[in-house]
């Protein structure tokens, strides 16, 4: 399997693949049908399946369906579960913590932080912690994924209390780019970035 | 302006430059030192505001601090409110209602709608219609920006009355891709493909 080599514009489609295969009820599948859906260039779908699947296609006959719905599985890690602890727990914050199809994509909070949590709590069963339990929970609780929820001023702060912690996977909610040496990855979610493009199309 | 042929991903970068013009304390501020802040490359720092900016920046002197924020502004069409409809009130549309934040972007939730809602009613303020509202809401608002939260099943043929109705601009939150009439545009946040990419990285 070639999945190291995965492009993040591959990794991004394959959750749309995935949810395409499942709903389709034929043995096989052909690249063509799966391009017609999302009205995406065959020769990417094409090279994306490549990347992704143990078995070739076959001319005619394309993909074995569950194989490939295995496949793609298996790359996305799901079916493993990845525990991330939270660090931000206000409107946002609760709203992901509260969100429960995560588990669909193996992700499981395990923990929230907050610098206005002072003692120990809970908010709908999920165990909040103050800022100077963050280390211990995470090296304890071996966890590789954190989630940052707080303010752009905070942000890069908690990013490195994370990565020192041992966390190698960031999912950034806060308006800012993180500094991260390497080996650590950030996946940026800015509400300011996708406003700027809707609001730009608008201004045409 | 050249604002007509700027990238999707210059568009994406604008906020971050923004918010750094903005911390700025100097008149003129250089390519290289917004380069320097964010680790990108100096030529396409240099690029991008070549794009944006209606005064060239200079040899030695960079560019006018104050005149580079207002074109950035400008182009992201701050101080320009875009109203916008919200499509599904669960959590996360919910969280998306109650963010304050969105004013100094230039976005207002106007109005929010939800199949489960019967009869007119308010959300802090926001006011809430049931799903036969919605076309005369957008159609008489001149609405022209709509967010999609609810779930994939629905996405599409919300996205189809979102159109119909007059709106050019969609924010979508459901994990499916919209097919969208050319001329209309679409943000896809698909927590789904974040997930992909992070999982994917701790797999590795």
């Amino acid at each position: 399997m070639a999945s190291n080599s995965l492009s993040f514009q591959t990794l991004q489609r394959l959750p749309y693949y995935l949810d395409y295969l499942r709903e389709v009820e034929t043995e096989n599948v052909s690249s063509t049908s799966i391009a017609a859906e999302f009205r995406f260039h065959e020769v990417q779908v094409r090279k994306d399946l490549a990347s992704v699947s143990r078995l070739a296609g076959q001319p005619r006959k394309g993909f074995a369906t569950q194989a490939l719905i295995e496949d793609i599985e298996d790359i996305l890690g799901y079916g493993h579960i990845d525990e991330a602890v939270i660090v931000g727990v206000g409107h946002l914050g609760t709203a992901l913590a509260n969100y429960t199809g995560f588990g669909k994509y193996g992700l499981k909070i395990v923990a929230g932080f907050d610098i206005r949590i002072e003692h120990a709590d809970c908010l709908n069963g999920l165990p909040l912690y103050p800022m100077d339990r963050l280390d211990p929970v995470i090296r304890e609780g071996g966890i590789r994924l954190g989630i940052i929820t707080v303010d752009g001023a905070h942000a890069q702060s908690i990013c490195d209390q994370l990565v020192e912690a041992g966390v190698e996977a960031i999912w950034n909610f806060a308006p800012v780019l993180l500094q991260v040496p390497e080996g650590v990855i950030v996946q940026n979610e800015n509400m300011a970035c996708a406003l700027a493009v809707l609001s730009h199309h608008l201004r045409k």
